[in-house]
């Protein structure tokens, strides 16, 4: 079967092939909606770990509010897919991407954008006046990353005040991602490193609060800290995305004090090309199919037993191992190590269920 | 401007974008056929780094003899682009991929194919007798990175015979690269490591000439031992890549023990989006823009000076720096870590002159 034609069992996939276990990942969604709804919270996963449409609208009709987006690309997808409720977690200053989300905000898209500069501001203005629509506004605080968002509460709050007091924006509430934080372990460390930046959040919400700047989303949180954030009593959603997928690195870092919640659900599919030395086979997936940012893939289905993955170039890794060789063309699967960045090196899903492929699902936004 | 609108200013690009310095590319491409003309080798330059259709037809033009392509899409954009000599350097044995390489021979495209495994010369024969015509084959030899490749002496003699012996199929040589000696520092120890594995796959040629399979094409090398191997006596052909970009870490390491040759031509343009504190700007490119397996971006044009990257995220990196903060929306240019797979990461180049953008070319080819 060639690359035109659809391909109906998984072990027979055009290699390398991102595989989506529609199954495993369902249930993962029924987990995810199921604990934000225990805990009172609304869930709005971000896209910038899945940056697939049918992925977002899988989230909304479990009961989802909307998708974040790192990007307008993403964004601009998303809204092409009648998703609601994008929060564009990243600060645009730049003419490319605030012409842009103006267009978006014209054709009716349901968006919002995060700020931590008053240009940033006055650009959203532009944007939403050019639109001629209103954009809703969140304040983009840093809580410890030392990424983007305000720092000084001043800042925050005049930024605040500076969104209202433009008539072409609306202003919404904060937001505030503690991203270095997910997988601090052990678990208990993470929820009292948690709490350190929460004590402090607490108290810029309340200054908002005090100079009537109350808001009415605190938007962040991610797969890692969900269980504490969520029972914090400050977040009104929560951003996770990875807990979709739980790549291995999350797979190692638990997402809770108690049981585990989610599952893996996303692979790379590789084939066997070379078998020329005893204990090795050499596979079509290197640098190019998995990200390398967090370690090395974990051998997974098809895999000789014990089997360990070092990368070999752009195009190639090697499988090392004990005992009989896997015959050339097999295919073997592997955990990545980190979805995000693995997702985006793909143009499409294989999502399967089973031992059957039951759709393709295309990867959006890229660069 | 927009996305669909033409920029003309390089300071002005959409951002995170791939920016190829068109003059400096033209220059590495003059030096490199000079000198492989000077050795007396060819030029086959490798389209795993640039994956583009018209890098490798200004290539050509300039006197390559064609394209080495590492998958089967490579290789089809590589022939839409009407580019001749095709190498397939990765050994194909998949169902998936031997039917698109059929389909392309069938198609009247000029290429060839390396093979290491007995099925994998029966699979190549049934392909060329599905598309009617016969396909050139070259054996793969590992000479000593114990990736793809023959290891025996005897395996690589038998896998001539078999590829002689089908009538579908015509022996044109052998592949020999030694991909890991490429960046071996200092300069005269990997010049030695290239004289060991240079003996043995001298006694290697000698036997197959013994056997009355006499090489017509011994192709391989790389930018980092191309000034060696292109002496040996031994290749025709060079597979060099890198050297169109000269990324950082080729950068460091020199090409030759003569004067420098090369210089970079390819960098990633990003915005400052988030200036809040002293000394340090957010930049809206991370580890989907840059590739992260060989250390981080360099910083370059619009920088501050001694400013220094890091990763922060899929999306974003942190610039420190002594000194004066470049304003929100001023645009930094990045030199590479890795040109492969950062090439990999973006959807096009935007190809520049000076301080003008003079065309868009597309990267064919991502997974």
């Amino acid at each position: 079967m060639g690359i035109s034609g659809r391909v109906s069992r998984r072990d027979e996939l055009p290699t390398p092939a991102l595989v989506l276990d529609v199954d495993a990942l369902d249930r993962n969604i029924g987990a995810m909606i199921a604990r934000t709804a225990a805990m009172g919270v609304a869930l709005r996963p971000h896209a910038k770990a899945h940056k697939c449409v049918e992925v977002a609208q899988r989230l909304y009709r479990a009961g989802a509010v909307g998708a974040c987006c790192a990007t307008i690309a993403e964004a601009e997808a998303m809204a092409r897919g009648g998703l609601p409720g994008i929060l564009l977690t990243s600060c645009l200053v730049t003419p490319d991407s605030i012409e842009r989300l103006s267009r978006l905000v014209a054709s009716g898209a349901d968006i919002s954008a995060v700020v931590d500069s008053a240009l940033g501001v006055d650009l959203l203005g532009q944007a939403a006046e050019n639109a001629g629509r209103r954009i809703g506004v969140l304040v983009d605080i840093d809580v410890g990353v030392g990424r983007a968002g305000c720092v000084e509460i001043a800042d925050i709050v005049a930024l605040a005040q500076r969104i209202r007091d433009i008539p072409q924006l609306e202003y919404r509430g904060v937001q505030a991602y503690w991203g270095n934080l997910q997988q601090v372990m052990p678990f208990a460390e993470r929820r009292s490193r948690v709490e350190v930046q929460a004590e402090r959040l607490r108290s810029i919400l309340a200054v908002l609060r005090e100079a009537g700047l109350a808001p009415e989303i605190v938007s962040g949180s991610g797969t890692g800290t969900h269980a504490i954030d969520g029972r914090l009593g400050l977040f009104t959603e929560i951003q996770a995305g990875s807990f979709l997928f739980l790549d291995s690195c999350y797979g190692s870092v638990p997402t809770s004090d108690g049981e585990a919640a989610f599952e893996p659900s996303l692979y790379v599919a590789a084939s066997v090309t070379t078998a020329t030395r005893p204990g090795r086979v050499i596979v079509n997936a290197g640098l190019k199919a998995f990200a390398t940012d967090n370690g090395k893939p974990m051998p997974m289905r098809g895999a000789p037993a014990g089997a360990a993955y070092r990368f070999m170039g752009d195009e190639h890794g090697a499988l090392d191992f004990d005992g009989a060789t896997p015959p050339l063309g097999a295919t073997i699967e592997f955990l990545t190590s980190h979805c995000d960045p693995t997702v985006n090196l793909h143009s499409a899903y294989h999502v399967v269920s089973g031992e059957s492929v039951v759709d393709v699902w295309p990867v959006v936004g890229r660069y």
